[in-house]
Order: structure tokens, then C-alpha cells, then sequence
């Protein structure tokens, strides 16, 4: 049964900042100080845990957790599959960013088992989420070649096998729950310009999904699976949302990559729910 | 016998900037960068040696080592023995950042057996040193639960139990030597907005310890413990009013956190000694 | 034979800013960040691609590679085996940044094992290239203690082992084919007080060698030695002089080490061809 009561990004925010909700990492090695950052500027709690005896235990207290696969050492690849099996048992929403799935052999294999515990939300370029449900041959790295709207249909199916929501990167985001569509159209150019611009969005949209669980009563495993999928894509959509407008004010007085990163902080600490109700452009 | 001679912040900066101490980083994966920008700004010499063929060579040479358990990977657990082992045979100081220590299980494990060399200064948040000192249940990751305040006892303890010093962080840092009592009144609350605040400090602590320990005549293990302890305590004390002072300088221009972490850097470079004799807040 | 036909740095940056060359990055942990961001604010695109079942396959596919071997953990010594392996044999041009060498074991031996596959260009550095070259006892990490111009006949015979290029970095960079010696006196101090300051710049080398190689027809490994050399000399005086120049324009707006990093990054950016003619100062 659908509960289906949308959220806006700008009342997500606000309950995010309450919730402070604690973001278990499990990261690449390029992006892993600014998605701390990133999580602390926005009001979240980063935590990096991410060797194999350690991480299943963390993600049954975390409120979300991030796997990331741009790096994965052997050690991460067994942090996350504990992780993520923790995460599933004990209802703990999660995100997957298969970086650079289909061009590379060990993390296309880990992505297709992790996708086994049905994440919450998968995250990735148009390339990458054509690879990860089998429909494309992946691209070269984290560079998008194939465009948003190339892979909606990918998006979908994707979305109807996890019970959850898939969001695709581009100009303009796509976000899906298999059934509805969300375009966010807040973003700015400069985002591929500085290194984990992409990656951090994975951890913020695991910070919304943790914030937006805690709303729900009971606990362990989504049993209502309509619920669990518009949660998801509230989340999804509050995270491209938010992130976007803040790296829109940054790039108004950035001179180049190097102070856009920095401005991007300072933005995403300082943006507040008035700002973003006014400036979300959904459709 | 106690030769308490203790010794200003500003002298130590002065010395430090002489010395340019070169400090071993055994950290984690987040706060590496960071870290060693830190060091570079003061004007101590960053060197992340941390493999197990090479970190307890690296160690005997090195002025001073931190160990930082954040993201304790197989081959950097082996490294942190072998290079805690080295510096206390070689009378070269070492800091113990026991992150999350007493919440999660594989570094809980790794701290206790760490602690056995007696770090010179242990350095953590009053959840931390609680659960190293075996007085609480730890905190969920890199957060403070607890107050300084409430670490008091804890702390005594344990610098008695390492003959060094241990200093707990908060809105007002305390540091003891086990016995006198310091405690520095520096810092900002953007401190926590920035990943890596914490830990810096560990690494700032290194440097310290390398500059003061390097006036001591002589080499080899110290065998005067209460000399050993006093320099311990100035260089701990050092560390946290030089680093906050500098925190404080960037937080009058910064417009967030990531404009603040940019600016510490900056203030890091530039401060001088008779702006910590000024403005050092210690009682 | 040889086909001198010397490209001005200028030329090269236009060549760069058109090809957008991938560059996968086999680096240490602690400039993984600062190096991508480096690369994308160049115009280049970087890829971190270091566990041992991936960096082969994606070698053959890369515009150029850098293995610095800042911090060799076990995955990354065998991913730099399998990528500069596959590089060799597809003519992709690599570069070697041998951080330490001499002064630590693992990485002295390994550096001696890749030299084999003959790079195309080697960075460090003076005391790092007498120590490959078996002249020197090695530094102390990633200072330099001896002078570039000290390193010159060390750099020389390297250069005619490996049939490429040899750049030593220090006030005034000196780079040689192994005949050819070109001085580039381009750059800043405040380059050796941001971490990664010299590890970004051999990643700047693979860009401009994957960007030139690419200009020669045919693949498969080189067979034209001296031509090889040429390009490889002239990749390596354009990234030392574009760096460096971008270098001087950030100094001129820095308030220390921190804003530096930032202003160079915007720096790099915003350089263009006529800047680079107007700018470089070659000898």
C-alpha cells in the first residue's frame, strides 16, 4: 500500500539538520576528506569505517551507509559486503555508487552481488547505471558519456528490482522510483570539475535517506514496499536538490575549480530550507 | 626527579620553526591531506610512512610519530607495531589518536596493545579516553559525547599508567601529566565542522614532542620519568593553544567551514610567537 | 633517428586542452585529492585505478599512467607492476615518481624493478634521482636535500637507461633527454609548503606525454628511440612550465600555504596558450 506523502526537499533539510543522522563511508581513496566534509557541512555525521571486522557491526547503528566503489581494495570489498548485508537485516537504508561499473571487471562483479541486498538508492552517471542493469557496456571511468535521459529506462527497471530509487546523474538529474520520474535541474558545470563532485552527492543522498527512515515507526526490514521506494525517492531528490543549489551559489563567486570547491561548503552550511523552497527546480 | 622547567607555547612554536621536527603519520585515510598541510604550514616536515616493512626503520629516524586509528587497514595495524615499537626503544616521542576507540572492536583492540609502549601523549575526545582508560562504553565515532570535563579522572590515570601526558579535546581542551592539570581555553567550534580537526591536532602534537624532546641530552629511552612527562604536558599544551590560536585567526574571516579550513592553514603559516604569548589562554 | 622537432609548452596546452587525455593515477593516500583536482582543473581527466585485477587491463586503455610511490601498500605494488607492464607493451607513455627512494627499502626495490620497463619519464627530487640512478644515499622522504643542478649527471645517465626523460625538481627544474638538458625556471616557493605540490606535477607530465604521444602515428611500443626521448622531454618542460606558472599566478593572491592550493587550482584553469608563450622561461 502507497503512503505516497512526497516531502519536499526544503522540509527534508530541516529534518536532517535535527537528526544530524550518522553516515557510515565506505569510500574511494580519491574523495574521502571532502565527503567528510561535505557531510559536515551539510549537518551530518561522516564516519569512515570501512575494514571488514569492523563495518557490519557500525552499519546496524548507523542511520545510512554509503558504498562507494572507486577504489576498492580488497579490504573494502569485504567491509562492504558486510556492511551492506548488515544494513539490509536491520533495516538501515544504503547507497550504491558503482563507479565506473562495466569498464572494470572486480567492481562490476561486487556491484552485481551487492545489488543482491536491493539498495536504497543506486546513484551513478547515464553510463554506469546502463552497465549496472545490464544494458550498456560502461563507460571510462567517472566521466558521464551517455546522457541522463539516455538511461531512464535502465533507471526504471533498475529501480523496480530494488524497491528503491535510482538517480543518474547529468545537466539535469533523473531521479526514479520505477514509477515516478523527477527531474532536478539544479547543478552547476563546475561539480565536474573538482574530484568527488559526484561521489559526495552519493554520501548526501545517504544522509536524506538516514534522516528520512528514522520518520518511519518500527524497525528492521521495509516490509511496506511502496513506502520504502517513495522514501527513497524523496531522499534522492532532496539530496540532488540541495547539493545543487548550494553548488549554484558557490559558482556566483568562484574564480575557478579550486575556490568552487571550497565555496560548495561554505554554501551547504549555510543554505536553509526558505532558500531551498524557493530555489528547487523539479519537475 | 622532576625538572619542571616549563616551557611557554610561544618558545616551543619558536623552536619548533628551528627544528622543523619531521613527523611519521601512521593516519587514516580521510584526514591525510589534511594532516600533512598542517604540518607543512607550521613548519614541521610530514612523512606518511606507513607499511610494515618500512614504518619501523622510518620510525627511529623520524623527530616524532603519530599513530591515528581512524581507518586501521591490516597493513597499517602491522606498521603502527612496528613503528611504536621502534620510536619507544629509540626514546623517539609517539601520539596515540585512539578514534572511536571503545565502539568499535578491531582498533579497541589494537589501542590497548598499542598502549603497552606508553605513548608519550594520548590525544582523543572524552568518549575516547574514557573507553581507554577503561572507564566508559565509547562514542560513536569521532563525536564527543562526553565533556573534557567528565575525562578528568580517566585521563590522570592513564598518564600516570604511560608516564606521558594525555589531553582531552572539547570547547575547552584539558591535559594532564597525571598530576598538574592544564587546561587551554583556544580554539573555535569550526574546529568541528572540518574533518580532520581532531586528528590534526594529533600530528601538531608529534611535532611538538619531536621539537622538545630533541633538547634533551642524550638518547635512548628516557629513564627520567617525571622530565619525560613534563615535556610531554608543555608539548601537548603547545599544540593546543598554537592550533587553536590559529583556528581562532581564520574564524574571524571565514564564511563557512570550507573557507575556515583554508584560512587555518593560512593562519598556521603566519602565526608568530608573540601572538601565542598574547593570546595563549592556559589555566 | 631523430625528428626534433621541439613543441613550445604553449602548443602543448592547446594539444592537452583538445584531447582531454585519462590518466590513471597509481599515487600515494595522502595527494589522491589534490592530484584528480589538479588533472580536471588542467583539462585532463584522472582515474585512480590501483587493485591488482584492474590496473592492467586499464593501462592499455589510458592516455598516460603515473605510479608515485609515495605510499606502496601491497595492492598498489602489484596494480603498478600490472600497469606499467601493460603500458609498456601499448606504448602508453608512464611516468615514475620514485618518492624516497633510497631512503626506504619496499619502494627502493620496487622502483629498480618498474625502472625496467623503461619510463618515459621519471620525476623527483634530487636526492630521489641520484639514488635510482645509484649515485646517491636518498633523502629523507619528499625533501629535497641536494639541488637540482647536483642531480644533472645522475638525471643524464637515467635518462639514456631508460630512453625518456628526467625531470629533477627544485628551485629551477632541470629536465634532459639524456643529450638535451632544458632548465625551467618556472614556479614557486609555496609549492613545497602544500602536500602534493610535486606529486600533482608527475601527474601533470602523464597528461601532457598521454596528450603528445597520441599526436604519433601508429601503436604498439615505440621503436624510434631519440623521437621517444624528444617527445618525452618536451612533455615534461610543458607540465614543469605550465605548473609552474600557474604556481606564480596563484602566489600572487595567497595569504599562505592554504589559499595557495586553492588559487592554484583556479590558476590552472584559467591558464591559457598566450600566458604559457608569454611566461616560460626555459634555458
Amino acid at each position: 500500500m502507497s503512503l505516497r506523502t512526497s516531502a519536499h526537499p526544503s522540509d527534508l533539510l530541516t529534518l536532517l539538520r535535527e537528526r544530524q543522522p550518522l553516515v557510515q563511508c565506505i569510500t574511494n581513496a580519491v574523495v574521502t576528506g571532502f565527503t567528510a566534509n561535505v557531510l559536515l557541512a551539510l549537518g551530518a555525521s561522516p564516519a569512515m569505517v570501512d575494514i571488514p571486522d569492523e563495518a557490519g557491526g557500525f552499519a546496524r547503528i548507523a542511520s545510512g551507509v554509503l558504498v562507494n566503489l572507486g577504489t576498492p581494495t580488497g579490504e573494502q570489498r569485504d567491509a562492504a559486503r558486510a556492511a551492506v548485508a548488515a544494513a539490509a537485516e536491520a533495516g538501515v537504508p544504503w547507497v550504491l555508487d558503482p563507479v565506473a561499473v562495466g569498464a572494470l571487471p572486480v567492481r562490476t562483479a561486487l556491484a552485481r552481488e551487492l545489488l543482491l541486498h536491493k539498495p536504497t538508492i543506486v546513484r551513478g552517471n547515464a553510463s554506469e547505471i546502463l552497465a549496472l542493469a545490464g544494458a550498456g557496456a560502461g563507460g571510462r571511468g567517472v566521466d558521464a558519456i551517455d546522457s541522463a535521459e539516455a538511461a531512464e529506462e535502465a533507471a526504471r527497471s533498475l529501480a523496480l528490482l530494488t524497491g528503491g530509487a535510482v538517480a543518474v546523474s547529468g545537466p539535469v538529474d533523473l531521479v526514479t522510483d520505477g514509477t515516478a520520474v523527477v527531474r532536478v535541474a539544479n547543478g552547476h558545470a563546475l561539480l565536474t570539475r573538482v574530484t568527488g563532485g559526484g561521489c559526495a552527492l552519493g554520501a548526501v543522498m545517504a544522509a536524506f535517506a538516514g534522516a528520512t527512515t528514522a520518520i518511519a515507526p518500527g524497525s528492521g526490514p521495509d516490509t511496506d514496499g511502496s513506502a520504502r521506494a517513495s522514501r527513497a525517492l524523496d531522499a534522492a531528490v532532496a539530496a540532488s536538490s540541495v547539493y545543487g543549489i548550494a553548488a549554484e551559489h558557490a559558482a556566483r563567486s568562484a574564480a575557478g575549480p579550486g575556490s568552487f570547491a571550497v565555496g560548495l561548503l561554505d554554501a551547504l552550511a549555510a543554505l536553509d530550507a526558505p532558500a531551498v523552497r524557493a530555489e528547487a527546480r523539479l519537475s
